[in-house]
């Protein structure tokens, strides 16, 4: 095991593009945990969207990340170092190990990983995403059975999960996805009612409204711009529409802002924004529903591993040309 | 008292703004109730931005007019024929009596207005704008006290009101208005905390942060647009946009969505939309607060009066381009 540890900075802020100047890889030494800290070495990191608004100059949910310093990240690592009382040297951890081979973070923020437990469910269905994927749907969106549920990037990691657990839950379910081999995943494989394959759809709103005949109850968005728009066209009365992420537009020099948002008034519907963050204290809950689904194979997900930690910053971009196949993860150590 | 019934047709839908030929008025016998309908001899004609929705091909929270349809309006009256066994002959109701002279209404539609009560009132603060502010404010916005409730057009009918009531809930209030003159009653006779005029203020966000030091809990947005995106900007942890309207789009050629609705995730804020129709079995509860608040002086509204049917027409205009102030009524007879 090299004590080396290389880390990539952030060194220019997308502007608004993640390009190859975004990040630099360096090597450091590896750093010491204070009281209170644990030192991990990470053997998994999660690529999110939510990574590209972290780079932003301006804070979002978490402080924006100064020039110069590392790469905030979510990592499942093995803790070789404890000076906090409630993890042991040796255990699994997942929590914000950062763009690194090691990472120091704070011991409270460090989760418990079940050893035996795939690792790369800890960063996806059993960890944020699928508490994103739950609460989102289950306390902003609030789907009752029978109500139809549209969902976007809906091959994608939270996406796929929201819609599965949709249909779990009674629902009708659509879903937007890039490319007619997602589509396909959606409806064969996951269950999904109807597919909208966006980037070969010329009027996006005629596609919803023709697979949702009933109308759109909820609509879980992840995408923004145009699809989000084309769903606002198609709410049925009291919808709710859970602001999960706007991926079309994190790289976007103006955001463009949902059009048809006055069918709020006409449908007496709302938007709700919710950060994962705020239910950690009931992941509990989550996982009680979330677990045996998994066992039962109920729940489906896909990984696209990429290897190497070097390969961190260029696998980044797959998430925002719609590149990869399911969740993103880079392994960085067994 | 003559029985030509003079009537504004709708001639053609405005694109985007309303102009000479949008209405035309015609001279027409006077109507004849059917069973279950009453007559009424139209005084005051309410004009409302939502009339310029109504005159939309694609149907709002009411069905679209026909061209060449009388266009609709809400009005106060006398009942002058009834065949209707709950509205006598001779008593003063309020309903969608139309932009005419004489309109004939559902019996149903036709609310009773109290003998001696100001019928300006009975289309404002004690009408429909009265439900749309306090429902509005209360069941969407749900202000708490000490909360920071901002509101746009706030010189406007519902605006006026809205800011009214959510100071006598113990709330700061800031108000946008588009002249110094307004921002003055707002905050000299209204009791606004602060008010901000739109069309001279270079960067409404800041301020808006600059009247707002405690950020925006509540944000009752009658314009859209630049302002909307202001008060997105500004939203406190878990605020309520309330979507009453979005004047300042109802002209656009294409929607300005807001921008800036990302920040709904940030501060796990909701954005709501209500129409106030759905509030109309539930008046008394808002009358019970308004009446005495009226009685007290506690609530003040302004009245712009024009003179005579045929100006309905042209009066509508002064709605886009802020030249009412106070509620728009139209005094069509004695």
């Amino acid at each position: 095991m090299t004590m080396t540890n290389r880390v990539f900075l952030l060194e220019e802020r997308p502007d608004p593009e993640i390009t190859e100047r975004t990040l630099r890889m360096v090597e450091r030494d590896v750093p010491e945990p204070a009281e209170g800290e644990v030192l991990v070495r990470n053997t998994w990191l999660s690529l999110d969207p939510t990574n590209r608004s972290w780079m932003n100059a301006q804070a979002t949910y978490l402080p924006a990340i100064p020039l110069g310093e590392p790469m905030r990240g979510l990592t499942v690592g093995r803790v070789v170092k404890s000076r906090f009382d409630g993890v042991a040297e040796g255990s699994l951890v997942s929590g914000l190990g950062g763009f690194s081979d090691y990472g120091v973070m704070s011991g409270k923020g460090a989760s418990s990983v079940p050893e035996g437990l795939d690792p790369r469910a800890a960063l996806s269905v059993l960890g944020h995403i699928g508490l994103t994927a739950y609460f989102g749907l289950m306390e902003i969106g609030r789907p009752e059975e029978g109500n139809t549920v549209l969902v976007s990037a809906a091959a994608g990691a939270t996406g796929s999960l929201v819609g599965q657990i949709a249909k779990l839950s009674g629902c009708r379910v659509v879903g937007t996805a890039g490319s007619d081999e997602k589509c396909r995943w959606l409806t064969e494989e996951l269950g999904f009612d109807a597919a909208i394959n966006y980037k070969t759809t010329e009027d996006l709103s005629a596609a919803v409204r023709e697979a949702c005949p009933r109308r759109v109850d909820v609509f879980f968005d992840n995408v923004g711009g145009a699809i989000l728009d084309a769903g606002l066209a198609n709410l049925a009365m009291k919808a709710r529409v859970v602001v999960c992420g706007g991926i079309s537009q994190y790289n976007a020099p103006k955001v463009q802002g949902p059009s048809n948002y006055l069918a709020l008034i006409v449908c007496r519907a709302r938007m709700e924004g919710f950060v994962v963050l705020d239910y950690a204290s009931r992941a509990g809950e989550a996982l009680t529903a979330l677990v045996p689904w998994l066992q039962q194979g109920k729940l489906k997900q896909r990984y696209h591993v990429v290897e190497g930690l070097e390969n961190a910053h260029s696998a980044l971009r797959l998430l925002f040309d719609g590149g990869n196949q399911g969740k993103l993860l880079v392994k960085i150590a067994d």
